[in-house]
């Protein structure tokens, strides 16, 4: 059974979300999704510091789009981690694990890793937003997950999936989803 | 550079201490060594599953004799990852991250990683009590440290280790330790 690492912001939750809308309340306007685009997250949005150590930050990501009934096919059919570059934000574990739990009820705590670095994991896809992940990582298959911040790089020796719908036709091709 | 992944309880962190400790309290007498060598953990100390959920259990744990000096020169050596298997108990996230930046400020937040399983753990070396982590590793060389719950089993493809000195003289065997 094929085994793949799941990144957990930018993935499953939508952080962005909460950034726009964190931003907006600081900032009085809703900042256009071109003053973000192709920019890492940190010069996109001037306060995300304070966002991301903010209770509830985590607690109250929405998920994104499509990706609870993608992630029980797979769940099925390949060997999923959860590998969230958590270890940063330490007041964030307990909200995210309980995110996790409280979305993904189908996910067991033994297929979550909260890592600083993810150099240290092993698996044959990873599915992540970031190239500094990516990068490093020593699987087959790596999956750049569109995100404003990446939106406009090349992926270089990864492959892009714009949402979920993109990762069930490639990972569950007979699914008919 | 190799990679070593060492284990927190037990390796690290005097968990025994804590539960003879806790066990006395709760039984009025200090159990013997010999009721608990060779038994799982939890067949050793019948409340122990109250005990790990105890708030400060983690916090208060003290140090395995020898450890600090002998990790901050292994980790001028090699590459080390801090793998806790901690995701079982969600509330000793934050302890167990503290209690590492108390005693060992030469390690970052980018060296630990929290699991559940081990198995998605990739290093050349890898540092355990148990059986569990040890079996499913991958890499060249798997050291099994000894405590009580292991003292009498055949470590079968591990190599034994019985204190900090031992892996001291093992992957450090120049530094006149």
């Amino acid at each position: 059974m094929q085994r793949i690492a799941i990144d957990m912001d930018g993935v499953l939750a939508d952080v962005y979300h909460q950034f726009f809308k964190m931003d907006e309340a600081d900032f009085g306007r809703r900042r256009p999704m071109e003053e973000v685009a192709g920019k890492p997250e940190r010069d996109g949005f001037p306060h995300i510091m304070q966002y991301v150590h903010t209770k509830d930050f985590f607690r109250t990501a929405p998920l994104i789009e499509g990706c609870v009934p993608v992630m029980e096919e797979l769940n099925k059919k390949y060997e999923l981690y959860i590998v969230s570059a958590a270890m940063e934000f330490p007041k964030s574990l307990e909200e995210k694990l309980e995110w996790m739990n409280r979305h993904f009820p189908f996910i067991s705590w033994q297929q979550i890793v909260f890592c600083g670095s993810k150099q240290i994991v092993q698996a044959d896809i990873m599915i992540d937003d970031h190239f500094r992940n990516l990068d490093s990582f020593k699987g087959n298959t790596s999956l750049l997950f569109t995100q404003p911040h990446n939106v406009k790089a090349n992926t270089g020796r990864h492959q892009r999936v714009n949402n979920w719908e993109d990762i069930s036709k490639l990972l569950l091709p007979n699914s008919g989803a």
